[in-house]
């Protein structure tokens, strides 16, 4: 038990032989996304968001997306100058559309339209079409959060990499889901995709060399297990709960694309080889004003004696310590504030030739 | 793949020697519900809803609970004349106090306050307090789908049957998730349980004397496999997806108690053993208004046509057909229609003694 957390948590920082500030890793996101035409604020913005996503743990969110999300660009598959529509719908509801620009920016439009409608209407619902990868679920979940109220995110993921339960073709994404509630110690944030690991894990896998367990992936000809990271291909990504993380699956899809008019199913093409085509990404997020059922403090001060009761818990045999949610993201970001950034070298030797490419200067010259 | 749900569909079937027309099974709950105090229009209410979980297959939330409420009701633990309170909050935000009445009739007005409020708003959010055990979660997600909206709905389950990933100590419940959207052939519904099966499932095992499979349940002491349904109290329900269901059920938990001033964790009363003690039942139901987002036919056509791709997509070795959420419960409403309700032997028995008691007429001799 929690032995698929310990070796996630133990890939990059195995492999990493350097660290890097995260202001250092920030301001190289930035200048790598303004030498590929993104305006300055445009590029801090997302170079803030892609940060955070690495000081939170989520390694697969964060600078290591940097030449996916380049090459998309350079390649004309994302709009660099996109025009942002807001159109609010009822009082509490809103669609935003994208305009094809980067996830990051329209996802967090989406979310300051669903705080502000909220403040008002006591929920918002916002539904965002002509997206695009917009990283970790819990980044936009927890915006609400500063606001007094609990945020949602949904979003249909930028590739098929697991199919309906029974079946062997990649219709399905691992379409994540986040929930952000406050807490006396800030955001408890669960940022979950519907199978058992995400895509970039397998991704960090591949680049670290190293097998997966099974129960992650199995062949999609056979049916049997396939550990070998380089060969995700031809596997499929399992669902948590069988039928019931398929089924989630779908339904987010229904929620963050077809209601919005974005892609989902058939209609999702694999950005990791496409290059060039829109990839019209469905997201929604919800932001819900606590105190229009209890007062903020009461919500907080229950939810901390709730988290305490399971964090005292009594533990199964061999368990150290219980972790919530939340609670990995947190003790991350203190530890990585404080001793940079952990990157594996196969990643920084990436990062070095975009660098070289766009003539901005290298990450580990810009080391604190 | 799919073992799991044919051996949960063939518990009822096998050991049921008898079959009812969904009239007679109604008219039984109703007159029993009247015979313990109800007023005739809300025992009608309770026993529709009730039948309506039996005749789309979920048999542990059908009259296989009739028993368990009776005992409650007369026990003095379910007020059986609420006076329930709606309280709108905001122009998409409400809170409804149930009076400590039966969850069926507490949440149904929670789905019609909340269609309501959507039709105005776009999308609204209704938390309830001091409610009861209400049944599947898939009957109160669907109300809104006749409306031309999604419905979400969410709860606190009334035990404690899981603990926190890592833990040993009974402190989340099963806490379920519904989402109900339309289709060309009807709602499309998922309902499911954060835990790998329902407590309701395992109860049924009890009564047909059958080991449930490895994976289901872990021996608290030990952390083994528990297979013997008779022992479930010494056992924990294990969550989908090991940390991520677990934190679904926190987060279920704190949206639908916590949020709403309602029980969760170490304050949930295991109704199963407690007879007189008010549950305080936390649930929450949301409808979201399509045509805010896109026109209710583009919703349907496009997700008609996205089932229609997965339901055609290859298959697995060995699996004959793929069932999408909603599927079973739709072809069961058929069957059971036509065929009638199945009932096991024991449950029957049980039916009969609580006629006797009530004076009711049996629901053997209601048989159409």
């Amino acid at each position: 038990m929690g032995g698929m957390m310990n070796m996630i948590d133990a890939t990059r920082e195995q492999d990493a032989d350097h660290r890097f500030a995260a202001a250092a890793v920030e301001s190289f996101i930035g200048a790598v996304l303004t030498a590929v035409g993104l305006p300055a604020a445009d590029a801090a913005k997302v170079a803030q968001l892609m940060t955070e996503a690495d000081l939170t743990g989520a390694d697969a969110h964060g600078v290591f997306r940097l030449p996916q999300y380049v090459r998309r660009i350079r390649a004309g598959g994302v709009n660099t100058r996109p025009r942002i529509m807001v159109e609010k719908t009822a009082a509490a509801t809103a669609l935003v559309d994208g305009d094809n620009g980067m996830g990051h920016l329209v996802v967090s439009r989406a979310a300051a339209t669903a705080i502000e409608l909220a403040r008002d209407a006591g929920v918002a619902w916002v539904g965002v079409r002509r997206s695009n990868h917009a990283g970790t679920a819990g980044l936009y979940a927890a915006m609400p959060v500063a606001h007094g109220m609990i945020g949602l995110y949904g979003a249909v993921a930028n590739a098929n990499h697991m199919a309906v339960w029974g079946g062997a073709e990649l219709l399905l994404g691992t379409n994540p889901l986040g929930i952000a509630v406050p807490s006396g110690d800030g955001p408890v944030v669960l940022d979950m995709a519907t199978t058992v690991v995400s895509y970039g894990t397998v991704k960090q896998y591949a680049l670290a060399g190293r097998d997966m367990p099974e129960g992650w992936l199995v062949d999609s000809e056979t049916g049997g297990p396939l550990t070998d990271p380089k060969r995700s291909a031809e596997g499929l990504l399992l669902p948590i709960g069988g039928y019931k993380g398929s089924g989630l699956a779908i339904m987010l899809g229904l929620l963050g694309g077809v209601l919005n008019g974005a892609a989902f199913g058939r209609d999702v093409i694999d950005f990791n080889y496409n290059q060039d085509g829109a990839t019209n990404t469905g997201q929604f997020m919800v932001a819900i004003d606590i105190a229009r059922f209890v007062p903020l403090a009461t919500f907080v001060a229950e939810t901390d004696r709730h988290l305490a009761d399971l964090r005292a818990s009594k533990r199964l045999r061999g368990v150290d310590h219980i972790r919530l949610p939340g609670d990995r993201r947190r003790a991350c970001r203190v530890e990585r504030l404080r001793n940079g950034i952990p990157l594996p070298a196969a990643l920084l030797g990436q990062l070095d030739k975009l660098a070289g490419e766009l003539g901005v200067r290298k990450l580990r010259e810009r080391a604190a």
